[in-house]
């Protein structure tokens, strides 16, 4: 998964494009690059190096680039480690075409062989560098024609970004699979993976779908079919604020988004939970008859969606009583899974790129079945292709460990439960009433649970020179149990692991030794003893405990080292709760380590590729 | 399994037989007997019961038995509950012939079918009773020739001993695909499974080959081929200790297991899986009608249980079509599932008395769930309390990390896998036919992956002092990497985690870092490209990786840093070879580290509690 932008315009290019890759960085940060055409020489300067952003921009002030056209790239390693040769933009031996690209080119070797028999040279171990000579090869004087020719070889999934120096005012670009937008501005145009690279620029957008060929020229921009019948297309107007992404005060923004969350779980909450009134879900097409008709729903989703996924199958089947299945999206699309007419699917992506989600929506389509996409991005992939979508109004997410968007995904888990619990009728009136005042106490509520700050902060001066650490939990808890441990791992490199409490005795007791950490959740009422007694079970053999319980039950002291008390709300939305201390851990662990908290290593914040 | 031994001498038979028992416990514990020639009255005396080998001696205590010449038994039930009547040693009607017998007559049923029509009545519920009737119908004043006849309408494993009282001072034994020995004292011979039964007495030892007829008397020791040739036999010398003996020469209980699966996965698949015949699934009660009746399988257990219900998923999924759900038991009793009277369960259990997936299983059925139980153990609750059990023929497992138990659950989840599909025709009698060809060369190809101890021996030897270490697998292999993950823990306390090769990049791959330990499953075609791209992703960030694929997949090493190959086999399968090496790796793993290997810290072998 990378991050592309490209500019055409009256302006410096290169300052530009390091700005908009800035607000992208999120995508990946390996490596970085530009590539600008010289308006004195029409040749293309190329810039780039591994490492962070930073890096580029000061090889940029020590040999600046002048020049009105360029294209950019922040990248995040599949094919070849980081380094500078790998980094984008790649080129065609001649250095006359330049091509920044995001995605995987599936059929890259078969390409490399065969270019490589007509004499073409290669540089890299990358995928993208056929991408180039491709283009080079089919270049007959018209870049657009050749990109188009290229594209058609290709197999797999991209958004790219090419130009070339015989033609020096023209960008072309085309995605598929890979995010990529338009930004239309006063005399200039831009491409970006995403919105905020051009926000402070234009908000007048074109959101381009799969095959849409971009030509870009000094005199404005065109749309095409790879059949090169020009797209008439509507601009989509950008209404929130660029503001809105920066840190507001926080030290990081994961810190400033764990803050956010009352309130994103209020907005997500908004005119859709009321009092008196029916569940409602906004643009939610789904008929009565439909509902009844489910037999079997699907939750698939991968990483953080997917623990709220889990979450979701537990409440959906108490509430609304249908059966629901939750799959890993890189499992369930090549399981060969049982759908028909009658399953729904439910996938959850906050970026809505995911693209083993997307993959999984797209089988789960073909075979027959309903999708509805719980998503945090607008005219996303997933938002556009499933039936129906239920937006989480987190607002964007910038640090790539998610906090923000799993509280949101978790309200519509429970927001989708209640509406199918109130069409089936499972729930009395009074029932689902009582649910949905509880329900809306949860914005408070989880504003009190930050105030454990300090008892957090405490435990995890103590614990963060661990290397391993265990999380417990039975039920819900054991959903919130995957989230917090996963959370930890993200961001404190800290190798934790979740264990359902009953489990404990089948093999991972092994490992617990004199001074293991284990945090152990034990919200659930009616698994409060059977937790109490795992929890013994591995104090007897030295565990050191953090216990995370609801206030009133303080006996839990006589059992856990330390422990957090939640305010009292009915168990079934505890996960909304508990989950907030266990984020502040692992928060409070990775600052104590002196981590990267927002870009922890390795990893990006949406995962556009398999 | 079970143990037999026998003796003819100038001692009391009685102690020496119980003593030599005792040495076979291992092979099983579910009753005991022996049969002694009484020198005064040349009738055979019997005593046997249900339980534990205290039992049988404090009976004999209690009713002491005179003679010098007797054979004893030692059982694990297979056909036919723990109890009295069906312990060994079994008789013909008038008492006159009496048989120990360990293995199994795969055509007892044809054999007493023809016995009853000849007017033999039958007292047990064992496949053993027919073989004293059979000597009997034979017997023409000769013990040897009557049970060489016998033999040849046998079909199946066995070891034997038999006397008879019309022949006071004979023994006869004989094995097949069963083992026995004989042990050669002064003035006094005896038989046995396993030598340590025998090395109190003497240390000369004849290895029997299948089909050798043994001919016992006060003169000394005869050996017959089926023909009935004298055969010469060099006198094997024990040199090792009587300790060592039990692990069968294998330094621990679970070396000796891991050895033992090519054995089990065949004695799980007899008279089951067989060519050119349909699946058979001896007692199981359930009709054509109920499954196809069936709309949706739970399978529900605990531990390394759990990972075979997890492969058990797949394959009925794929083979049957009939959506199953996998649960952990301690999760789902809590969980208010939705079961109906179209829901069928499946629980695993290797002791049948693991409490939480016996809960699970009461609780299906209150809730009106027809219940199949995949159990190690004959009479246990689990298999009491199911509607109807596939018995795993495993034999006893004493290493309390559970590897031989779970490659015959795993043959169970694919014969219940075939058996549906049958029913349903969900695959063409081709299909079929060709799965089982595939699966009866197991047994052959699980010996092959035993090899590859050298190359795990080493790779062991430089990882084990890692406190960390990931297992990657995606569909099949992904279930398999859970087992791996587990078994480390187990016996090395080594924090071993399994991710889904897709979901690494959602969190996981945070954890990787220079010189991180990485097994890598690649053995589904399918997904071989993908499992080598997602094993790039951690080599790119410094993971030190043993990979494991099929023979001709060699290509794998330009990616991975040690390799192990598999035979090959229809990849449906490779979960039943790919766990070999996995449960080698742990064990030189844990070796390495100085843990004992048979009784890890803080585990038990059957989790009787919650």
């Amino acid at each position: 998964m990378c991050g592309i932008v490209g500019y055409i315009g009256k302006r410096q290019a290169s300052s530009l494009l390091v700005e908009g890759l800035s607000k992208l960085e999120y995508r990946g940060y390996d490596s970085s690059g530009v590539a600008i055409m010289d308006p004195d020489s029409d040749d293309i300067n190329v810039v780039k190096c591994k490492g962070r952003l930073a890096n580029l921009e000061a090889k940029l002030n020590n040999t600046p680039l002048n020049g009105t056209l360029g294209i950019g790239h922040t990248r995040w390693a599949t094919h070849g480690e980081p380094s500078d040769l790998n980094s984008h933009p790649h080129s065609n031996s001649d250095e006359t075409i330049s091509v920044v690209h995001n995605g995987i080119i599936e059929n890259y070797i078969n390409l490399r062989e065969w270019l490589t028999s007509k004499g073409y040279k290669f540089l890299s171990e990358t995928d993208t560098e056929v991408i180039p000579h491709l283009v080079d090869y089919y270049y007959k004087g018209d870049l657009l024609d050749a990109v188009m020719k290229a594209v058609s070889k290709m197999e797999g999934s991209y958004a790219i970004g090419v130009v070339c120096s015989k033609e020096p005012d023209k960008l072309v670009a085309v995605r598929k699979d890979s995010p990529l937008i338009v930004g239309l501005g006063k005399d200039e145009c831009f491409i970006a993976s995403d919105i905020p690279a051009v926000l402070n620029h234009t908000r007048d957008i074109y959101l381009l779908n799969d095959k849409e060929f971009v030509l870009m020229t000094r005199d404005g921009i065109k749309l095409f079919t790879e059949d090169k019948e020009e797209i008439k297309k509507d601009i989509y107007h950008v209404t929130w604020n660029a503001d809105a992404a920066e840190k507001g005060g926080y030290e990081d923004f994961m810190l400033k988004e764990i803050h956010e969350q009352p309130k994103v779980i209020k907005d997500t909450m908004t005119s859709r939970v009321m009092p008196g009134k029916p569940i409602t879900l906004d643009d939610i097409t789904i008929t009565h008859d439909q509902i009844e008709n489910i037999s079997k729903i699907y939750i698939v989703a991968c990483g953080t969606a997917y623990h709220a996924g889990v979450v979701g199958k537990y409440v959906i089947e108490k509430l609304a009583r249908i059966p629901v299945e939750i799959d890993i999206a890189s499992e369930f699309r090549y399981r060969n899974p049982i759908i028909d007419e009658k399953t729904l699917m439910i996938v959850i992506s906050q970026s809505g790129e995911t693209a083993d989600t997307l993959a999984a929506l797209r089988e789960a389509r073909i075979r027959g079945a309903r999708v509805i996409a719980v998503t945090n991005v607008v005219g996303s992939s997933v938002s556009r292709e499933a039936d129906d979508v239920l937006y989480t109004w987190a607002g964007p997410e910038i640090a790539v460990a998610s906090t923000k968007a799993y509280e949101t995904q978790l309200i519509a888990m429970y927001i989708i439960a209640l509406y199918f619990a109130q069409h089936k009728k499972t729930l009395s009136e009074e029932e689902l009433e009582s649910l949905k005042e509880e329900m809306l106490t949860l914005p408070e509520k989880a504003e009190e649970c930050l105030k454990h700050k300090e008892v957090i902060q405490k435990f995890a001066a103590k614990t963060y020179m661990h290397k391993d650490m265990f999380f417990l939990g039975r039920g819900l808890d054991y959903a919130v149990a995957m989230e917090g441990s996963l959370k930890l791992k993200e961001i404190s490199y800290i190798h934790s692991e979740a264990y359902a409490g009953g489990e404990l005795k089948h093999g991972p007791i092994a490992l617990i030794e004199d001074g293991t950490i284990v945090v152990a959740l034990a919200t659930q009422d009616d698994l409060f003893d059977k937790m109490v007694s795992n929890v013994k079970e591995v104090k007897t053999r030295g565990a050191n405990v953090l216990g995370i319980a609801f206030e009133g039950n303080e006996s839990i002291e006589k059992t856990v080292d330390s422990a957090i008390y939640l305010p009292r709300i009915n168990p079934l939305f505890a996960p909304l709760l508990s989950v907030i201390p266990l984020q502040l851990f692992s928060y409070y662990s990775a600052v104590q380590k002196g981590c990267d908290v927002d870009k922890p290593r390795n990893l990006a914040k949406s995962v556009t590729v398999e």
